[in-house]
């Protein structure tokens, strides 16, 4: 085949072969295609798409151009979650244990944070002695034992996608559908689930700023998993303020015990949407026989405290200090934890969520370079949710940080992304959509 | 300046400043700049096209990237020609002595053909002796001496474009009018010109087939000309069939001279659309006070002789065989000429004329790599115009070649490509429009 008449092609809006799809990956996984003619192909490709076959393609090569983990001989329906990712997603560490409770296996390859969102392995690290770089057989033997399992991703695992990202990420072609869909089902069926539960998030915090973008890359993933025979359900959420009030790396596992411990102050939306998307898969693993049913028996598992006993298990296995989550308190507290107050009265109307995670991110809770290193301590408990009265001097948040130049300046940039105003705006709805 | 920020602007349809293009241009030069993400631009550009504006600032930054000719020491206007090129259009040959003849200068930089279209440089090499790889000071001094002179491009002309056109050309990113103008734009700015007139092919011989691209490509080439001051004027004309008679490198010197000498039997398309070039050449020049006035001072110049003087004096300072020119019946004759009659009578209606120039390079007139040789006595005398009626066994055309393997297969693919039907269609009109 020829490379530059395949690229004319795409750019014409024909449509790809499955072998014409092999041969692009596969020639430039060896180096036979030149990384000029695949960043041509690529920004062919953002520009006029791909369809549903054309993805479907691709993100079979993607995945088989690595190994994909067979968990066959474990008993159960194996169901995992994918988050597009926010400011205070902290989703993954509370549902884990609470639908492996309910008897559905949820193996689970995540991610690290980089720029404004976290990600849960910096999340699951910040107790320490927790290990997320397991082999593949000890991921085997700790999901059939627990029911779960919280591990990054191997080498071994969809080899393209690394590859391929790494180029997308220096050409501007990172945010195209039918890219971000192979990336991410490339990885997710390397796992080995039977289905999957994907939240989409848009807003100002998200990565689909709009609610039309976010649906899209529902859709294209929804089709993608059904491509390959996954049972999947696809929610679109709202990401136009932080999930819960708590946004850095232990400060969100903190937020996650006490949603695991029914504690009753703990933020609704958090909660709700936490619970929809564990009823989801606790659905689709056929412990129950509604999304609401799933959502009833998650509901039963916090309640009886099967889910917490659920974390305190994974975090022994894979290494982390149960006495930290049982005595959250005891936690080395950040250097210095400074109070935001609010500087009028009025109705907190809007919040630059992406700005908040990037405050977040310099208190010491994200990094900029896949190189910088996170303070597990650092972060924001941000209070108020939009839409709630606020009085001037109220506590509206809690900078916590080892940096104390930044203090100031991050105060003023706090103030400068929220809106207090006279009159209430509309919240915006919090599960937007579900796809099923 | 970071270059993902501005693959990414012009991948969403901004437009890039002046000192982006220098940065973006310059750099790539300097291999600072990889390939990877060049071609990303060039497939982003593509895609969003570039502004009149940003296509001057490219043109510009790949015109300095080498060295502009100064031809102020030499006294008169400059004027050149510069065609898209087509199957049989051998105007620069013609129109250079009549326009050098009339008192304009005619500096001209050429290529070589490549695919189905024949280049200038390929049919004066056709004549014995005659040198195109001249430098740049004999270049001047020949201009100066004869008023004209034709040349190939020099490696220290537009090198930019060198390094662009080949990753253009493995990205399938050639077709761009913005990247077609800058790179005809940067060549023919540097040969030290004071105005250029057009010559924009359409139909099914030219790289543009469709009327309106070529009319894109036209105003495009048009403003480019404005913006650098230069007096311009563009003929969007026709390719539907070849340009007068013979097609192939000597065939074409041999129909040149023939119009030249004011031989009758010419063919009326080539020395129309020719004359229409040069009167407006001469118009550009100073010499006429309308392209209409210009065509009448280009029939003189034929009428009076001083044309083909000129011409034999091109050849004869380019160290050519001048005899040849006096009497081209003394040229060797290909090896074979080989008869084609029709096979049945009627109106001679259409023809694949890209086809028609690929069968003159099966023949031997053409090279389909940069490292073929050319047999500079092949190629195909074609005698039906569109239009014209045929009688079964008349003959249509003459093939010239040294191949005698390929006859019979050009012969049935030549029947293959013109149809002949009972009724008459409408013939292509020749000059479409005139842009002044």
């Amino acid at each position: 085949m020829n490379t530059v008449e395949l690229i004319r092609k795409k750019r014409n809006k024909e449509e790809l072969s499955e072998s014409e799809i092999r041969f692009l990956v596969t020639s430039y996984i060896k180096d036979k295609i030149p990384d000029y003619q695949f960043s041509a192909l690529l920004m062919a490709i953002f520009f006029n798409g791909m369809s549903t076959e054309e993805t479907a393609h691709l993100t079979k090569e993607m995945l088989y151009s690595g190994k994909v983990i067979d968990l066959k001989s474990i008993q159960g329906v194996k169901i995992d979650k994918h988050s597009t990712g926010g400011v205070g997603d902290k989703t993954s560490l509370i549902l884990a244990p609470i639908v492996a409770a309910a008897g559905v296996k949820v193996p689970m390859i995540s991610g690290r944070g980089l720029g404004h969102t976290g990600g849960t392995l910096d999340k699951l690290e910040s107790i320490p002695g927790f290990r997320t770089d397991l082999n593949l057989s000890r991921y085997k033997s700790v999901v059939n034992k627990c029911g779960t399992v919280l591990i990054g991703q191997t080498k071994d695992i969809a080899p393209a996608d690394k590859l391929i990202y790494a180029l997308r990420d220096v050409t501007a072609t990172v945010e195209s559908i039918p890219l971000i869909t192979s990336s991410i089902m490339s990885k997710k069926l390397a796992e080995g689930i039977d289905g999957l539960v994907l939240d989409i998030k848009t807003g100002s915090g998200a990565f689909m700023r709009e609610e039309k973008d976010a649906r899209k890359l529902a859709t294209a993933l929804i089709n993608t998993a059904r491509a390959f025979d996954k049972k999947v359900i696809g929610f679109i959420t709202d990401m136009n303020q932080p999930l819960g009030n708590y946004i850095g790396n232990w400060l969100e596992v903190y937020e996650s015990i006490k949603v695991l411990l029914g504690a009753g102050e703990s933020a609704a939306d958090l909660v709700e949407v936490t619970l929809q998307l564990s009823g989801a898969m606790i659905y689709l693993g056929g412990k129950a026989s509604s999304i609401e049913e799933g959502v009833e028996v998650s509901r039963e598992m916090i309640s009886s405290g099967k889910a917490f006993d659920k974390f305190l298990e994974i975090v022994k296995l894979q290494g982390g200090d149960v006495s930290l989550i049982k005595n959250p308190e005891k936690y080395p507290k950040a250097r210095i934890v400074e109070t935001v107050r609010a500087e009028k009265s009025g109705y907190f109307n809007a919040i630059d969520n992406y700005a908040l995670g990037m405050i977040s991110l310099e208190l010491g809770a994200g990094r900029m370079t896949k190189e910088d290193v996170i303070d597990p301590k650092a972060g924001i408990i941000f209070y108020p949710k939009l839409g709630d009265k606020i009085k001037e001097g109220d506590i509206i948040a809690e900078f916590h940080t080892g940096r104390k130049n930044k203090i100031e300046d991050m105060k003023n940039k706090l103030y400068n992304i929220i809106s207090i105003d006279g009159k209430k705006k509309a919240k915006p709805k919090l599960i937007k959509e579900i796809l099923i």
